[in-house]
């Protein structure tokens, strides 16, 4: 490796690389009820565990760690301290909010078949880290870019994946015998799907609208709310 | 859009396509110094904010807001705050590990045409989110889903992004005047490149090496160090 060139020009995109890259964006979905019961041959799961690993990583720390979750039973008992934490999320909604909530399915943790626990591990690489120095949670979202290369790849062969945040850190933490010193950053849904949404399906289903981008996007300074 | 079909097969990736996102996984790095001075149209801006704008978002809360930064004197000043905690961060190293970090070019605020702070509105829909009720900082994870689906469109565009992570908050809040209860995420500097590294700079340059991605993998529950 020392011997090739290290630098040289980007290998440019033709115009339908660029648009398959844009494919994956748009039509990415955060399922959770469309998977299919298809086991994931383990050479595609190796693939979408190495596009997570070619992530961005502050100090090149790559902090994250893949904890693959496959028995049903397994799943059974995460699924159930999901729904604990469910009914606690359901009491924080008041009124028709609290009706609507109750009908959203918001996991896929019994039907994918394989689940991904997602953590950090803040001293991968030592106590100082590159590029930490000033934001502490740098690391945290280094994993967090991860996921989303997961996620993107994970489209492009086409299977779903949904990420579950509804549960007690310290559940998760006794279910897969994670120690402290080691942060849950996500807890992953994946398996082949027989459909995808159009849209967000929290716009189809009423919950809440796409914001337009350009009420976003600011020039040279915060011009939003004070 | 009522009247579409909202559930459908999806789409599925033609080989070539899906090859494309992993080139844009795999050649996606972070640019420090080879920018090019070229102007961004703002065409191409558009859809890179669109693409960070199409991330997942818990409770579809599009928390995120994006400060596009061209002009030079701004960039000077961001550059000069950089620059006082880049000499703190020196500090926290010793010996050869100190003397290597100060090599490092860790930023291209000056050189790259175009800077973007995205930040997190932690109230951008109410104090109850959805899928946010266990996990407060997810509104924050989702925000930087949105910096990597822009950091994998612009690798497609030919656009190099860099994270500067190096500097006080309370310097980029005032000079952009953020307030308190918003977030700053990431502080992104973008423009064309005249070259890409072949692997990640920081291993060229040996300061860290990749790892193995086997290590990384766990099967049900956690198997690393306890």
């Amino acid at each position: 490796m020392q011997n090739q060139t290290v630098l040289a020009p980007p290998d440019p995109f033709s115009e339908k690389e660029r648009q398959a890259v844009y494919k994956a964006i748009y039509t990415r979905r955060d399922v959770r009820d469309q998977f299919l019961p298809d086991p994931l041959p383990d050479e595609v799961l190796l693939r979408l565990l190495d596009a997570a690993h070619h992530a961005p990583s502050v100090g090149f720390m790559q902090p994250w760690n893949f904890i693959v979750i496959r028995a049903q039973s397994q799943r059974d008992e995460i699924w159930r301290a999901f729904s604990r934490a469910n009914e606690e999320a359901a009491g924080m909604f008041s009124g028709a909010r609290r009706a609507q909530y109750r009908k959203l399915k918001l996991e896929g943790i019994r039907k994918a078949p394989v689940n991904i626990c997602v953590t950090c591990d803040r001293q991968r690489t030592g106590k100082v880290v590159l590029g930490r120095t000033h934001n502490s949670d740098m690391d945290l979202y280094s994993t967090v870019c991860a996921i989303q290369n997961l996620w993107l790849a994970a489209r492009a062969e086409g299977i779903g994946v949904g990420w579950v945040s509804i549960y007690r850190d310290a559940d998760m933490r006794r279910l897969l015998q994670i120690p402290e010193r080691i942060a849950i950053v996500g807890y992953l849904c994946l398996g082949y799907v027989d459909a995808l949404y159009s849209r967000p399906e929290l716009a189809i289903k009423g919950w809440q609208e796409r914001l337009p981008l350009r009420d976003l996007i600011f020039e040279g300074k915060w011009q939003g709310q004070p």
